[in-house]
């Protein structure tokens, strides 16, 4: 399977769909161009498709086998992620003051799609230590950037992010790590840990591990967790490496996919304790926390897009060599099945979904971008509430999208799909962790409901719903037959996302879990509506500039995408919202139905 | 994770929703009662559970390596079907004439789901080796019955089926495997076959393989297509096994599950050719093998309910015993995740599309049963006409249910889910397969638009909606608050199925491709009926029995399911009706979008 990364695409939607044109050479982007970016994508794409995705089989065969204390990588994978690091491709959206490039978000999801969509299990790795910069700039010590942060900006050094632990999850409060001040302004750590992505390797000379625990006199549950820089190993004051750490990698866990991602249980303090650095204040570790989990959650369903797209590429590219069955309109066989109206239908829900995903988590990219680089402090604000109210359906609808389309390449396939040596059972089973890491997706809803949707009142969804709500005019007011039922279905789909969230507005303060009932469901009305909406947006811009005389062949397929997206899976928003509304009671009133 | 078989909610479907109690005793059954169904139930259930269950995981890890030409089947796996078939438990519908119980098929299809959910490779075999005894009991000659069907109906030995090529597999049009007659009245098989399950094993002493070739001066396409039953040892005049036949097992598949299943590439005629007897008439081979396929679909179906139903226990069971977060209305934390409204709505949606999919599994089964012993030859046409209705609905709800459920387990358990030792992640491997084998889930969309809705004119479809209307009628007369909107949700997911019916009955005749573009969503439709209509009957049954004094304390839970079902799954309906009747153009005019 040759991934592609789906550069034009891309850069049609940055250019068309995204404030970039108007961000760009302003301020901190004063260097920057649309041009300068196409030729970033460019070559990002090249890099992707040409190293990084001939390794995605081997590390799924080899995995990352833990001999004698150390994780072995796959073949190959040291190699590249050296020279992808000495390329700067680490440092894409790192600060310019540690060595980083400075471009913006856009930039930066853009490319983490085509490492995970050419191999996810290797993008993953990266994707941490960049949500890891992000937290140690805003919330670290001068003394601690000056060390750290350039090291981890250029990918010399890789990081990881340490909450779980095994009784607490998705539940912070339960976590149990403790921190002793050692006297000298650093801290001494015990404490176990798991799940902990890319804990342990020799990818890089040195690993800072972002790890949570709990000081002596922490107040219990949330509140008592702070945050430690805690490196593999020392870091002597000319900034060599010194002494290992006391912490260590116990063991790696056997997963279903992204094999060549180290998952490990760390062990800190089998002696003295592991030397760690707070960062931020005592007792504030979530904070500094979220902020990397939020560019987390962002980078996260940028993977579902990426695995979306190299699935959709592979399902493509057999359903026109596979020949069976006879064709339409007594048309002898065998032809290719891509002929066939239900494998066009898998096809083009493959299409639509993977596009539409990658302009959620786009957009949500520009809403962090305007929200730093915008003009005034109220378009800044704006910006940072529109990219809050996105990030969980940034994060969950297009991890789900990852998981149904990487499903839907094994149905093309038919039992070739189920084959390993095709590869489409291993973007099946690598997409699945997507939907339960940094947070699940229900957490996702969850977040969508009480914290999101609330903001202001809920006048940032009003706004952002009445975005929407101009395409959808725009796209009525043409009156375009290409455009089909595009118009009727996308304000359809917004009248039921209406309906629903003034239905959980009302309900939350006095009745939390009736809400809570119907949280899922609502963020996939939340998708189809901004998925429906920002495909209208690119079919619009497409049709915009094919009546100037480009030529793109891709216009009328954008067209053609947006139009299959709104009559063919946006339909069933009204009965979503049904279910958001009137589908909690069987849900909260069901304890017979719920003994084990 | 411990497998228990859902004996008392299988009993009392069947004693509740279907035929049973009115068959039995009658005719071929006059020695049947419901009594005795349910003690073989409960026998078969405490097989599974307690003999096959505890050998899925060394399947799932060790599969069956191919050493020296030879397939190594897992450990215990040989002794356990030995012990299986010695019980009798292969020969539980097999005919009666050749040592079989000629129990009716709603027993047999329960028994399935039960050793498929326990270990669902395990089960494949057993399941194969019942649609071949079919089709050698409709279509053999009496020497062939005489040497082979008893063994087979005892599972003394194996058979297997054997239709796909690597050019030929949705398409068997385009199957190249030759018989050439020996002039004994034998033929001699030429040719490759791929996908074979159980091809080749030594857990039987022989195997008798159902093969799919083409005689010399066969006409071109499917009408030109002969069924030969190829064993593996040939057979002594004495019953006593001879010379191993001309054909071997290549390698075998590595597949994403179901690893204790050897997949084999076979070769027939590297020599002189395999001797082979024909089954049914020359290039009548269609109607054989599609003996053994309806058969094959609905027991594939019964694997998705099986796999199904074992994700859900799994999941409820860790859903109880994981502490994470603080309760509704307050109550301290860490509460079992159960409590978390959207955890329940996880739970409830495995309990309901399993439940849901296992009626509309046994309706088909009783279909079948009524088919064969219904009163009078109306009766018995008209159930072999639902029979073929439901059969694509059965297969392909269901194992697109066992797909979700097994999903759905992973993701109640989180990370856990994704780590092998856990078991979740098996169950999502192994489900998967269910969708293709047997002919897809496109291809039974396919098959229920253009040759079961349309059976009789539509009659057959009007009648079977029909019953589901009384249903809806009962509910909405008893006007019980605990069934909620269950009703409503009913009656309006019987009217999007009509209208979508119409709809395909009117454009199939001049625009297939029209119809054909919204199979697969329509399908979905028509289980959300069927389903909907047969947890109502559950659930109206409960309330009787609970009205009469019966205590059992699954009543409302029963009643609970159906609600939920209606209220949070139906609510969909609607919109996938507008997309079989809008969503087509948008598909077949889609032709910019679907270049590779």
């Amino acid at each position: 399977m040759a991934y592609r990364a789906p550069v034009a695409e891309t850069v049609f939607f940055l250019d068309n769909c995204t404030s970039l044109g108007r961000l760009a050479g302003k301020g901190a982007l004063a260097e920057l161009s649309t041009d300068l970016v196409a030729h970033v994508l460019q070559e990002a794409g090249k890099f992707a498709a040409d190293k990084i995705a001939p390794l995605n089989r081997v590390g799924d065969k080899e995995g990352t086998p833990f001999v004698n204390g150390k994780v072995v990588m796959p073949k190959g994978w040291t190699e590249t992620y050296r020279a992808w690091a000495a390329d700067g491709w680490n440092a894409v959206t790192g600060p310019q003051e540690w060595g980083g490039q400075g471009l913006p978000s856009m930039v930066g999801t853009a490319c983490l799609e085509f490492w995970n969509g050419a191999n996810m299990a290797f993008g993953v790795g990266p994707m941490l230590t960049m949500a890891a910069i992000d937290a140690l700039e805003a919330h670290g010590s001068d003394e601690l950037k000056r060390v750290y942060l350039g090291k981890m900006v250029s990918g010399e050094w890789m990081a990881t992010m340490q909450l779980t632990e095994p009784q607490a999850g998705s539940d912070l409060a339960l976590l149990r790590s403790r921190a002793t001040p050692a006297g000298d302004g650093s801290y001494r750590l015990k404490g176990t840990k798991i799940f902990i992505t890319y804990g342990e390797h020799d990818m890089t000379a040195n690993i800072v591990h972002f790890v949570l625990a709990r000081l002596p006199d922490a107040p219990p549950g949330t509140k008592g967790i702070s945050l430690f820089l805690v490196p593999k190993f020392m870091v002597k004051a000319d900034g060599s490496l010194g002494p290992r750490n006391d912490l260590r990698c116990a063991s790696i866990e056997h997963k279903m996919g992204i094999h060549g991602s180290p998952t490990c249980v760390m062990n800190y303090g089998d002696n003295e304790g592991a030397t760690g650095f707070l960062v931020g204040k005592e007792n504030n570790g979530l904070a500094a926390m979220f902020t990397m989990m939020n560019n987390a959650r962002l980078a996260v369903g940028a993977q579902g897009v990426g695995v979306g797209e190299a699935a959709t590429q592979q399902a493509y590219t057999y359903a026109h060599e596979r020949k069976q069955g006879r064709g339409q309109n007594g048309k002898d066989g065998p032809v290719a099945i891509v002929e066939h109206p239900d494998v066009k239908r898998m096809l083009l829900t493959m299409r639509a979904l993977t596009n539409a995903s990658r302009a959620i988590c786009l957009k949500n990219a520009d809403a962090l971008d305007r929200a730093r680089h915008g003009e005034g402090e109220t378009e800044r604000r704006a910006a940072g509430e529109e990219a809050a109210l996105l990030t969980p359906v940034a994060k969950a609808f297009s991890t789900d999208a990852g998981i149904e389309t990487s499903s839907l390449n094994i149905q093309v396939h038919g039992g070739m799909g189920f084959i390993e040596e095709t590869g489409a059972a291993q973007l099946y089973r690598d997409s699945r962790i997507a939907a339960i890491y940094e947070g699940t997706n229900g957490i996702q809803a969850v977040d969508l409901v009480t914290r999101k949707i609330t903001l202001a009142g809920g006048a940032v969804l009003q706004r952002v719903v009445a975005g929407y709500r101009d395409t959808a005019d725009h796209v009525a007011a043409l009156g375009d037959k290409a455009f089909g039922d595009t118009a009727k279905r996308l304000e359809a789909t917004l009248a039921a996302l209406e309906r629903a969230s003034e239905h959980l507005l009302r309900v939350l303060p006095a009745n939390p879990a009736a809400a809570l009932a119907g949280a899922t469901p609502y963020l996939k009305l939340f998708g189809l509506a901004a998925g429906g909406a920002y495909l209208a947006d690119i079919a619009l811009a497409a049709r915009a500039a094919a009546a100037k005389g480009d030529t793109d062949p891709l216009h009328p397929a954008r067209i053609a995408t947006a139009r299959f997206f709104a009559e063919n899976l946006a339909p069933v928003a009204d009965g979503l919202a049904d279910t958001v509304i009137g589908g909690g009671d069987s849900v909260l009133r069901a304890e017979a139905a719920l003994v084990a």
